[in-house]
């Protein structure tokens, strides 16, 4: 049979992400390529001790729940929103199945064929195939270490009259930039006069390396909770297995979102939802992301330092203030798509960083994840890198 | 600020479930409304025993998954399926967060604004929401007690070229049907000869009164798995807080579906997935769905009692063969839209039957759930329904 599927799902994308798994799975390959967590310091016993409480509060917990999610576990995310100087309420904070789903639900509701969505260049890459799979344009806005350039972007606004600014201001991925303060604002200033709304996708920011930075999400400027979508998630600060994330903005965006989600889904996992809710009571997980912090610093540590044996002039990359990710850019000569094939042979992996990007792909960028190899791993994974780059000719 | 919303968000029809919940929560309603097991024999230590070996698996169990599903559980399912009659292999079974997410992520790789969906009349009414989203018009099939009527069935087929057919036919929400072989049989020749597709929608054939008769899927005579997409849930035979659903048919359109998962939440809560396997393993699933039948079946017939009380003549209903519902049909003037408010007032909710409806709603139809109450809240509900049913004037 010929199955006749909807016009949209030709700008589906062939999927990168499940590629870099099959990668992964091979038995030999050290993979530096997915966004993975760190396995060895998983809160295992205190996730368990949560799920326990969850079946100790009886029968009740194994029943359907709303789709806005757990009700305690919205308000300790509220709390901790305020502790990032988010001020919302409890009936403003949607629970998602990750902020994949935000970023998919917030989609479906804003956009159709032919919208354009504005985003830094490179970005997420599940993000702008999510755009995509809706019919949507991205045109990336020009921006440097510091974030989107203002008059690029007040440009492009003019210009394209978008649907929503994409960013991730935190510690991008792929390429772990931090925006300024200024730049944050500027950002906002704009949106606000020509009423333009922004997804921020703030997954990273608790894995900051140096305490005497401060970043504010931009969400934080947006006092009336207006114009701002802010989404993270539990997966790099507690498990990823949970797929718990939520949103918060403004209350008319969140309730067509939350019809969106009870068509998609009816509500995520409850047992998860509530699990999470006791480990938030009774974890510190202050102390578990002060942890993850000083684990990861060490793990990039190791990387920069066995890039650095690289060479100077050849390949470059700037040290990242936190995050999970280093992105490197090699002589201009090079695909790193066909060095990943090498890389593969002599057993380690990275990210092409090719997809990306929005506009012209810098085929000579590759992304390296530092969280989820233990030491050991990162040593090995490093020298045999190492030794590919280092065998890269000048031309 | 003015939010401007994609067009299709036109078609979200306000949430009649949620409003059902709300009305749920009321102190002193006993609710016959929603469609919630009963929580009395949730089986919540061996839901407990499944989650600690989850945790005693090891760190990698919380770490990110596969789009598709935890595998060992897609093998458990695939045995499942062979017990059904349906012969298919765990790669062509995609796992869902409850097969709420299959109706969705068919519908978005299916689906453009003007396609036809066919349905029963009337039918699930968060299939027909998720259909409209995606700007297709549902177009309903005349049926009977068993089944759609074939003759109908194909001359909407040639007039309005159909995506796909919607049905329900074993023991079918809102009004418990079984669909005859025949009919079944019939409805795949016709989908055949068209080439159209079918999405079964199974989530209660395992709750079945009568073990003397049988009703296999329509998915298990489509033998080459080419027409027939077949959804169901642990919600209804486990419990319906893990949220885990699944779906098998064609290669190429589960191909399709995974894409679109992947983009809307890259994977279902793998905790859940696990924890699921393990129960499969360890739990006698079939000797828990024996006790779900019997508990369900005298539930159901304390309902019947009470509804013989009410006098012949004025409300009329079938005596389900399964499932969780009882469908009523009462005198053709009233509007049990009305009557649910004078319900709430006396302390007990159904749900009225027009939202189910495709065409004309009758507005002299409501649903009731057995499932859901035990005995003493049976006797106390049932008390004050029959006490407003048998008040509603003969004209």
């Amino acid at each position: 049979m010929n199955y006749s599927f909807a016009p949209l799902t030709k700008n589906y994308e062939s999927s990168a992400v499940r590629d870099i798994l099959a990668v992964i799975q091979q038995g030999n390959v050290i993979s530096f390529a997915g966004g993975l967590p760190a396995e060895d310091i998983f809160p295992i016993d205190a996730v368990k001790s949560a799920y326990e409480k969850v079946f100790a509060s009886g029968k009740g917990s194994l029943q359907y729940g709303a789709t806005e999610g757990f009700k305690p576990l919205r308000d300790a995310i509220q709390e901790k929103m305020e502790r990032k100087g988010i001020f919302t309420n409890p009936d403003k904070i949607l629970v998602t199945t990750g902020s994949q789903q935000t970023i998919d639900l917030f989609s479906r509701v804003m956009l159709a064929p032919g919208d354009i969505v504005l985003t830094e260049d490179p970005t997420y890459l599940a993000a702008l195939q999510v755009f995509r799979s809706y019919g949507a344009s991205v045109v990336a806005v020009k921006g440097d270490e510091h974030g989107m350039n203002p008059e690029d972007l007040k440009a492009k606004i003019e210009q394209y009259k978008p649907k929503f600014v994409y960013v991730i201001p935190t510690f991008s991925n792929p390429d772990g930039k931090a925006w300024s303060a200024e730049r944050r604002q500027q950002l906002l200033k704009l949106c606000y006069q020509f009423d333009v709304l922004v997804l921020e996708d703030d997954p990273y920011s608790d894995i900051q390396f140096h305490q005497d930075e401060v970043y504010h999400p931009i969400a934080s400027y947006d006092k009336e909770q207006t114009h701002v979508l802010y989404t993270s998630t539990f997966s790099k600060s507690v498990v990823p297995a949970l797929r718990t994330g939520w949103v918060t903005g403004p209350a008319e965006v969140l309730e067509m979102m939350t019809q969106a989600k009870q068509m998609n889904d009816l509500h995520s996992s409850s047992i998860d939802q509530q699990a999470l809710y006791h480990l938030l009571c009774d974890f510190d997980l202050e102390a578990h992301i002060k942890l993850i912090r000083s684990v990861y610093y060490e793990r990039m540590t190791m990387m920069k330092e066995y890039l650095n044996q690289v060479g100077p002039g050849l390949f470059s990359w700037k040290e990242p203030k936190g995050g999970m990710f280093i992105w490197v850019e090699g002589p201009k000569h090079i695909d790193t798509t066909v060095l990943l094939a090498e890389a593969v042979k002599k057993g380690v992996a990275f990210v092409p960083g090719a997809q990306f990007y929005v506009n012209e792909p810098k085929l000579n960028t590759f992304r390296i994840n530092f969280s989820h190899s233990t030491p050991d791993k990162i040593k090995l994974g490093m020298d045999r890198l190492v030794d590919i780059l280092t065998s890269v000719p000048v031309v």
